[in-house]
């Protein structure tokens, strides 16, 4: 409705705006009608939506900073937006904000195989990165279920995961430097092409900051080579504790798999239902596939060891494949897991939450008594070696009051996580979804800290507002405030 | 001079300061009398020295707040230190200073196994780390040259490297959270257990920040398993470039060893005179220390490929060896290196640079020809899979000029190696040594952002002053200005 206002009230306040970012950006670089502005009112959180005032999309750094010049110069709020492929509402709009869309950035800007490096825009889509280098035995490590459509500026401001991130790290790992436009509209560098430069690793603080210090207009990743030998291993239990163990006694044994995920019965049903793969056992409790690389020498060796691993645990079956066919065919139905969810369940919602591997049969025994207390179904796939756990709520928003228990639920969800020593987000960001949990986490000296930091970038308040931990304003809103209240009141132990 | 004038004039000034210390820290945690700071005058970089106006001792994370807490109603600057090994005068003091000495926090604070974390107070020696759970089966990875007399704390600071980096990364990798002082006196915990924690990545801000922004006063450290077998090579070469193409190859192989050193003539005939190993060939133009970790089969798979590389690029002689006792002999000369320089020649400087692995050779050439020039010997030692160079000028402070003329040479090296695209530091820090040349490396608003980043935690500019990068104030002085001027004018190409 506010929105409306503004169309209606105040076109002569945008008017002006409108013809500067067209100046900038063109014409068709500058998107403002309202039936188009309906694309960009939410990310992959589709439970929160604003529509945007406008949205511009940039080609070049230049235009990047040309448009958050106007943005600063009119005290415009903007918000920085990828393939919008994200989990947890970073890139959500907020009330009558420019939104800066990456879409068109989708260049490759250099191959460097002899130093391992590609520098790329942030439009550029994950897997494009492995595609241009992978004929000369190259790929980019971090690998997010979304990988066919989620870019890599996105991957930036979230500090994306996946799969392969229990042995190679997540994205902040593979980052060496960044180009990146701050929020007063200046270009600055930093990081770049050899690891560890001197000065403060700004590269790290940008990686995971969500938009709420600048926008990378160019980014310098490290790939690697491909392993001589890949070999995934599937592993069906009759109980979730079993397979759980089998993780942390393959860890224990100081075996670094490249992934090891988990999924739980209802996980594997869904996935069987959509994705048919015909190869993830309806009635077992738990599957646990473990992926294993380096030299062949190596991985064959290690097949052994975490196969005996699994048996001692009680498996009942082992299969496993080295061919490339065969472990694409064993990774399908995780990879589609999300997507299965949504064919189960008129609606789901997907928790990211981190816990100490140790805590895993724990925890989980925890979750499932919250579904029951709840009434809701909870399917359990996640990333088992690193601890972090990927609960799909099962729900229906057209029930009344449904997605507001399974926001509560969710909540109950993340303070189990936090209170067994974890964290409230493994890989999506906090964004507009966990903003109000922060202070669960992190003492209110802590907090400021970090507001301090986003201060200097952002003295404004221009980049992102509200975002990653709350603001005075934005938690005096009254559906975080209750939120957070049933956070803290909620009595889990 | 001054430092005198502020004894004699000043005594009322620091009466009623030192009798605050004292009341936080006891009568022994604080030094104030001329002949026992003498001590704290230099840190390892010897060239420059300055005497602090008094040195507190904490113990506790609460005494470290309380004499911050002094220094900022006081007005006064302060500097931390460590274990005083560091080579690029991060803990050399500043006129009138008060430094914060953490060698009385030698507690190691927990020791989890299960979840491989080590918490330390920041005077816990490196190597004491690794002695805490080897018994178990683990270790701590970064492994300066000087890691047992270097100090947990001071490697944070200076974000510190060594011979294993090149596989399991530098520092930063390995610290999970950090309990900090930031220079207003508050406690803040930043990071934590699990990696990628939400929120701005401060840990990895804080660490390699060198003490401008505050004192680690907790640190969690990452252990790693104890690889099932190590192995370490020595091939010898009658070239510098054939050990350096040799790197280049094992490399592009997607061999990635734990280690990867060379060492040129000069540097094995200083080693083999001084630690007697016995085991580098005093003819060869370069030797190439390679370890490989991981599991037996792999070990002695990469072994294989290893040697045929070095023999492909000329290797005349390698050889192995597996059992601790042999591996511990090969790696003594390399440890021994910067101690052997101290032998053979009156005076030192080691230079750390950064280059893309495959600029070694030119580099290196380019090395070589400044050396005839300027009419030094240099020693190169260094980590050649990081392209990590540390040249050691020998030369003798008592020929009047002598040091400025050496200090010039360690500039133009470091031009040669931003010019190849590198970097002016790999592991030693920037600190007071080289905080000039920074801006040959960033951009004046590159600087700046750094510059705000600084201020937010550090708003009366009291942490380390005119470290990592250079104020008005500190490039103002004539040495430092005149060191840039050099640096710039110097014609390499």
């Amino acid at each position: 409705m506010l929105l409306r206002k503004i169309f209606n009230d105040t076109d002569s306040k945008w008017k002006p705006i409108i013809q500067e970012f067209e100046a900038v950006l063109g014409r068709d670089g500058v998107v403002r009608r309202k039936d188009e502005l309906l694309t960009y009112e939410c990310d992959g959180l589709t439970a929160y939506r604003q529509r945007p005032a406008v949205v511009v999309l940039p080609r070049t750094t230049e235009q990047v900073a040309a448009a958050v010049k106007i943005c600063d110069r009119y005290n415009l709020p903007w918000v920085a937006r990828g393939a919008g492929t994200g989990l947890s509402g970073g890139a959500l709009p907020v009330e009558d904000c420019v939104l800066i869309v990456t879409a068109r950035m989708k260049q490759i800007l250099d191959v460097d195989l002899e130093n391992q490096r590609v520098v790329v825009q942030p439009g550029v889509i994950n897997n494009w990165v492995t595609q241009a280098v992978s004929g000369a035995g190259f790929y980019y490590a971090p690998d997010p279920s979304s990988q066919i459509i989620c870019s890599i500026g996105g991957n930036v401001a979230e500090n994306s995961g996946g799969v392969h991130c229990l042995k190679y790290g997540v994205t902040t790992n593979h980052v060496m430097g960044l180009k990146l436009v701050i929020p007063d509209g200046s270009i600055i560098d930093v990081g770049g092409f050899v690891p560890e430069m001197p000065g403060y690793d700004l590269t790290g603080l940008f990686v995971g900051s969500e938009g709420t210090l600048g926008i990378a207009t160019e980014i310098t990743l490290r790939i690697l080579k491909t392993p001589e030998s890949i070999c995934v291993l599937l592993a069906d239990f009759t109980s979730i504790e079993a397979a759980g163990s089998s993780v942390a006694d393959i860890i224990s044994a100081g075996i670094i798999p490249a992934g090891m995920e988990i999924m739980d019965n209802l996980s594997i049903n869904a996935v069987e239902d959509v994705a048919k793969t015909n190869c993830y056992p309806r009635d077992a409790e738990a599957i646990l596939l473990i992926e294993l690389d380096g030299l062949e020498v190596e991985v064959a060796a290690n097949k052994k060891r975490v196969a005996e691993i699994c048996q001692k645990n009680g498996a009942r079956n082992i299969t496993s494949a080295n061919d490339p066919e065969t472990r694409l065919k064993l990774w399908k139905g995780r990879k589609a897991a999300f997507a299965a969810a949504g064919h189960i369940s008129p609606n789901y919602f997907v928790q990211d939450g981190v816990i100490p591997r140790t805590q895993l049969a724990r925890v989980l025994k925890e979750i499932n008594a919250l579904s029951e207390r709840y009434g809701y179904r909870i399917a359990n796939v996640f990333h088992a070696g690193d601890g972090n756990l990927h609960p799909l709520v099962l729900y229906d928003n057209s029930v009344p009051g449904a997605w507001e228990q399974v926001e509560k639920l969710g909540g109950e969800i993340l303070r189990l996580c936090v209170e067994a020593g974890g964290s409230l987000s493994g890989e999506h960001g906090i964004g507009a979804d966990k903003n109000c949990y922060m202070p669960y986490m992190f003492s209110e000296v802590d907090l400021e800290t970090m507001q301090y930091v986003r201060d200097c970038f952002n003295p404004k308040g221009l980049a992102n507002p509200g975002k990653v931990f709350p603001t005075p304003r934005t938690c005096g809103e009254a559906a975080n405030a209750q939120k957070m209240a049933q956070f803290k009141e909620a009595e889990l132990f």
